[in-house]
């Protein structure tokens, strides 16, 4: 999760303790072993673990070394990219690129964005606004969900000279009629001195879902006073975002 | 569903159809005869039906007949509401009246920010904008949600010379795994001179969910172009809210 929002981290993972999740933090996988129909699994800081499956998601690497590239002239970068100006184009203009081949977040609709501005970049009559990589919303599928537009608090915290961040950790409606305890957090940051809302964050269930259209307020640049004018759906988790009203930090 | 969009309100009645519900339009209930346990309920159309159980839902009325309100000299419209002005002052202007007892849409949020905006009016050093009643956002919590904000595509075609409708009807990709026929509409009005976004609706898991950070968009009177230029999340429902490309009808 290197890059979100710290608070939204250390949330996420209080959460999935809380659901019973184990979480080894600054350790690998060094050796796993097949022991009686399950496996040993040996850590590098030397903890031994029993378990029943073991699933490896280390991340992801674009498969382009051996596309022959180089015999074109076209270098990777030191990600492994492919280098291209902001109308895709390659070192070999001709030579098109984009999606998980060059720089910028790994995701199905930054690919369809950058195809569909690649077209309006080289066949529109007029000239398309940039793509605005500061503002691509997305969200992470663990449980709770997370749902993240914009900057984090510390990014913002470097990036303006005065913040303002509002946030709220409630037990949603339905958990309290389940029982269930666990917990949502909503958090906006803004702007101090334009009072845009610069990022906007949320960790519970359907926080994809509800992050998608208040990205459409921050990838505009709306402030908060504009979240503010907006009347809540009640009762919904949602409608949080829109009544923020006390200053939690700045 | 009175003054819901049209579409919402035939998607809605399918929807709940396939799912075993049967729907009896234009007629009421005339009388209910206990029966073994259950009840026969007789409608004013002469059909008679065997029931488990009767919840009546005929709409609310504020009961403030007998609040003495003649005796102050306000009299009630003929709606029962008290009338105000957009200082939320009665015909005594001492008297200060907001909420389900005025006009306008009878929700807990249009209530609460009836009252910030009064606190506003009369205490705050600028004046305030009027609160937006056409941008109020609304969901109707039956299976499937309903939520919407702005107009109908009907009231936006009373309202504007030429409008673009853009709408998609898909199987949520979650009931493409479990099976489920349920289907999800979502659909945008655009006032095509302009090109703001004038109504958003949803039938479908969560609408009122999404439509809250779509309504922020909305109020602030944003432009289908904002909408498209805004990255999607995938897989979520709401990402189809900011991939609606092609015009279902003018
Ligand atoms: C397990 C997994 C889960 C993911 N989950 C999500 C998610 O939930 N949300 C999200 O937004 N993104 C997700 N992603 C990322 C997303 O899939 C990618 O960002 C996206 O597909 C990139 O699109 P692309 O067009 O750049 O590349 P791709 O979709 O990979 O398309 C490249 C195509 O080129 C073809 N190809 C490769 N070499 C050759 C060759 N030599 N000749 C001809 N064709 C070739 C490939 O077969 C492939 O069809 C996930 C990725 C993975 C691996
Ligand atoms: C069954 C039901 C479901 C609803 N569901 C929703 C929903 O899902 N979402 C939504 O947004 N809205 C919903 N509403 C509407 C919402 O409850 C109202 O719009 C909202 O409560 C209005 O707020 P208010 O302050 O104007 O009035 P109220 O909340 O009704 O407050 C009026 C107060 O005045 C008190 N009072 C009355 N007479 C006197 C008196 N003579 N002296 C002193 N006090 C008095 C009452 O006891 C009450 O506490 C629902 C309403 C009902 C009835």
């Amino acid at each position: 999760m290197k890059g979100f929002d710290q608070q939204v981290r250390e949330f996420t993972r209080a959460e999935m303790e809380r659901k019973g999740v184990n979480l080894h933090f600054n350790t690998n996988i060094e050796r796993i072993e097949p022991s009686q129909g399950a496996y040993t699994v040996h850590l590098t800081n030397g903890d031994v673990l029993e378990v029943d499956v073991v699933l490896a998601a280390t991340g992801r690497k674009a498969n382009i070394r051996d596309l022959g590239l180089e015999a074109l002239g076209l270098g990777l970068d030191d990600a492994g990219k492919i280098p291209v100006n902001e109308r895709f184009e390659t070192a070999l203009p001709s030579v098109l690129a984009l999606g998980d081949l060059t720089a910028g977040p790994e995701l199905t609709p930054v690919a369809l964005a950058e195809a569909m501005q690649l077209v309006d970049v080289h066949f529109a009559d007029t000239a398309p606004k940039p793509l605005d990589y500061t503002t691509i919303p997305t969200a992470v599928f663990c449980h709770p969900n997370i749902g993240t537009v914009g900057l984090s608090e510390e990014a913002a915290r470097e990036k303006f000279a005065n913040i303002r961040v509002y946030s709220t950790d409630f037990r949603a409606m339905k958990h309290t009629l389940s029982g269930s305890q666990e917990r949502t957090l909503m958090k906006l940051i803004v702007d101090d001195a334009t009072d845009v809302v610069v990022g906007a964050h949320m960790v519970g269930d359907d926080a994809g879902e509800i992050i998608q259209g208040i990205a459409i307020a921050v990838r505009a640049g709306l402030t908060k006073q504009d979240f503010d004018r907006t009347v809540g759906i009640h009762p919904t988790g949602a409608e949080e975002f829109v009544t923020l009203r006390t200053l939690t930090r700045t």
